[in-house]
């Protein structure tokens, strides 16, 4: 059987697992306070071109965006999404658990166009009876988004001034971070996306470490108390230095960026295969994540032998399906699943 | 000056105040454990043809719904409504607040439709991911909506139907009830109501009285501790027969269905008005709520001798406004307005 | 029978009522804006001795705790209370309900004393695991007490010295504020108060109004949003100019102060007679509530005649009972009581 | 330097890390829906003799407490706990932050007595003013006690049957329940906790796991949709097979236990040592802590050699001060710490 589930069914790239062996029987403080967490922020920190700044090491995606997004907002505002992000559809109402409202704007290909996010911050702010509504107070967008498109430096340089604008800060979720700056089309830097945000974190659960995520605070000393906000909700791991040593080393040599391209190249063999064969794309995504529209019945004789995500119902007899690689995606399943189709 | 702005300009009907000062130096328990309140609750059970049930009595309607909603829900739960939906819209995110999400169908003319309703449901529960997802917990309706709509009967009963296919609990936000009764077209009874739901209120609030609203419990001991947690909610009055007696008034020779006719009448004149003089209508209101289509110029004209609500820019030259009648409306305001038109 | 049960057993004083029929037909505008919110601010910063300040009323005082505590504290901070004080045993957990930890301090008379105080900060402050906590974030007295003490004004301005020295702010819990600024022992004016904390609330439900709370910000701007807290906590009353109109009528001629004086005269009538027949004071409490200790026996014999309120067992044959006065408290009833001693 | 400051200061044991190396290029399907996570599953039921039952694995102690805590209680209910537990003190707030009080009983050596557990609840529950209060929703104890203590068979048989006299489930915090249960004069079994409480975790980030803790809810079902709950809290690990795969592990041929005695062997060594030198000790911990009271001379000159964790200040000149010992611990270090003493 071949999986294109998703891109989180392995452990963590080889490189990592020897440093975990190695530090293993190591002696080390708890709570993020080790050599190695430190090393990694320094390194982060750097690979941002940010000279000073703060990192902080969570487990997984929902529980940093909770975390995060709770620690951002004052009681009387909520979150400004698009529609379409994680946060509003795939983490069980953490955010509204926390006390705030996800306030939705419709996605174009999974994005929030900056024309409409402006229409409806001016909106908002115009409106004579908005002591009675929620308040934005904060924008959430994901690079690459959630059907795996990306903005420009262009069309995020926009967003963010917007939020400049209504002086409300832009977070970015990087869950998939590493595939979207190493995807051809691609013209964000980490660097770039440092400067135009205002917090963010890199995704390594998804992109080659055991599981972490590295959240990137570029104005030091914006978040007062962060750690104990981490602490409270229950993010803040007693071995931190595990979180340490695993981003340490995707930060060392540029490893982060190396494996990522592993699933990128793949991708596009893939997308170059359903071309070939004539399949229609749900969308045009550059990244790791393959949206076709698949005829039910061919559905039903490939999944005896490949395994992959039902996304949508497209109509009558076809279905939109997902197939993901990632960073260790093997050459030759792909190869493999040329045969199937 | 005219004001048409909305229906809670005044204080309240004579007969309440006449009994508010009558019982002003009695020594009452506190709570809502007096005689008024024991009172009430059972005309207003009466009212509702239930033979047993409870009634609770809050100050105002955020409170109620917040109130009710969060006691309804368990933690992976959202509640259901229409994108127009109060609670959705101008309660500074009171639910969300909480801990829950308000999970939003598209609303026609500020109503749910059966068949969307259905389509949502059905496609929640037949969602893999589910897991992974807000749970719809309970559905929210009003009745009359805020576009001053109505559920038919038959509307009515089909929402509770699925509901009940659904086995979750549909609740009536019953701020404006008494309008919606009365309206010409209306074929839902309070009775009616009562069998239909499994919680709702009833507004005093736009409806005759100084300030309350009564929760009506059809299904007596379906929420247990609902006191308590109307005390952590901070919605328990202190002196609660100001609330009882309130209450028992408006239910004593159906004093709340007289005085809310009113408001209908005074309605029906102000839409035969506006349509002799060849308004357009924006919205199709039985109740005491009139959409009006205006002209900008127009509108700047009329607010030198009257005062009303503007909902929303229509197009370039014109404005959705509301003109909002209520049991105090006096005819003789509505024909001072004929002149202005 | 007599009652002494509590201090909020009837409606309002007569000036109040006479307020609330004759602008019963008036119309207003909602949620505060009207012109008898503003004129009731007027005046009640002017007896604050404050040249500017905000004022906002709700209409009970778990609910006005709620609000203004969850909307001073921050997510990683608690509120400092007494272990007796009103928020930590009687308000259901509303507290905790919107997030926040209540850190109690074992009470004296029902007052923190202020080395208490000053020793719990500097212990947490200077815990090395103090990120592991909950930060204190505010502090919570009552005045008067749960208990009817005071604090005099040097332990006020000793507690509020040590919350500057620690930056956090000090709220104080006023629902009987009126009883405690009339007791004859008390030496803390309302200028005073208002220069001594950093927020406060002037009760009128136990205080001669309807109901009513009305919330004191000295330092004008200091809780931004505060109106929109209001609404999402159910907070806002939609007539606010109820709310308007009786503390307008408080403070207009001292009648707040007047009216409250009756309650202590009557009180101090009553401790007389308790002490004349013999009876032990649980604690000597110079306001409106007085606590007996009172055998059994008598209690079973007494409350044939006279309801009242039971504290809590003192030992195998007695009980601590309170008696509570009000500003309707009638002279007569106080001689009654005396008969059935 | 030797390092006696906690028991999560190492990665995992062999065996652990062996299995994550050998099983890192699996592909697994995520969430805890893969073989391991039921095998493990599987084998702690075997292990706590129940035939059905469920198991959910979490990576922390705080996020297990918050998240069981939250879904086990009503909205008007808080958690009764013992002064001193981890909850009350070192969790930042996290139980109160989902929205419900930590109810505290005084501790007696870390514990909660039974009689004073019977007499808070006998307390609460003849209130007549208990609806104005949280009520008691569940009881909170940790195994072993954060003070190293441990309940004995006949002790948390009587605080169960208490709890089942009240109608309320029993929680036990087993963060460190291999240290417990090894302990020389423990009585209590996993199986016999798994029988005399509704809910409990098996500790694993500080008993030889590199992280993670297992939940076990011996009556299968009753507590639905906690799977949502757990990702709605941000503690769902994605691999969830990284959980599942240590405590298969740990559950086989008994691994838990046997890495788990010792941490009881060192911490017996140490104590005879201590008790050798003339030390006293602050409390008698069976387990694998051990509170010292240190003249403060010498805690400066040890901690030049050795590092170990500050708890309070005894007297003027002294400390109490903490070792724990944990499956690491080697002989050889606590040879050194002798020579130190």
């Amino acid at each position: 059987m071949l999986y294109f589930d998703c891109d989180y069914m392995e452990g963590c790239c080889s490189e990592i697992l020897k440093r975990l062996a190695e530090i293993n029987m190591e002696k080390n403080r708890g709570y993020g306070t080790d050599r190695y967490c430190k090393s990694a922020e320094e390194k982060i920190l750097k690979a941002c071109g940010l000279s000073e700044g703060e990192v902080y090491f969570m487990t997984g995606g929902t529980q940093t965006n909770s975390t995060v997004i709770s620690a951002l907002l004052k009681n009387y505002e909520g979150v400004v999404a698009a529609d379409s992000g994680h946060i509003n559809t795939h983490e069980a109402g953490a955010i509204e658990n926390s006390g705030h409202k996800v306030m939705t704007i419709k996605n174009k290909d999974g994005k929030i166009a900056g024309e409409d996010l402006e229409n409806y911050l001016k909106n908002f702010f115009s409106d004579e009876n908005n002591e009675h509504m929620v308040y934005p107070g904060m924008v959430y967008i994901s690079f690459p988004t959630e059907y795996g498109t990306l903005y420009s430096a262009g069309e995020l340089s926009e967003i963010h001034n917007i939020c400049i604008e209504y002086g409300i800060p832009l977070y970015v979720d990087g869950a998939r971070l590493g595939y979207g700056i190493m995807a051809e089309e691609n013209d964000v830097t980490l660097e770039y996306l440092a400067h135009n945000c205002d917090i963010f974190y890199i995704g390594g659960t998804k992109v080659g470490a055991m599981f972490g995520e590295a959240v990137v605070i570029p104005n030091k000393g914006s978040i007062p108390h962060f750690f104990t906000m981490i602490k409270q909700k229950g993010a803040l791991l007693a071995k931190g230095w595990l979180l340490g040593v695993q981003f340490d080393t995707l930060f060392t040599d540029d490893l982060y960026f190396k494996i990522a391209e592993n699933a990128i190249l793949r991708a596009n063999e893939i997308k170059r295969i359903f071309a070939e064969k004539g399949y229609r794309f749900y969308i045009n995504s550059p990244t790791n994540q393959i949206f076709i529209i698949m005829e039910d019945e061919k559905i039903r004789e490939l999944k005896n032998n490949v395994s992959f995500g039902f996304w949508e119902k497209y109509d009558e007899r076809s279905t939109v399906v997902r197939f993901a690689t990632s960073w260790a995606t093997a050459k030759e399943d792909v190869e493999k699943l040329e045969k199937f189709l």
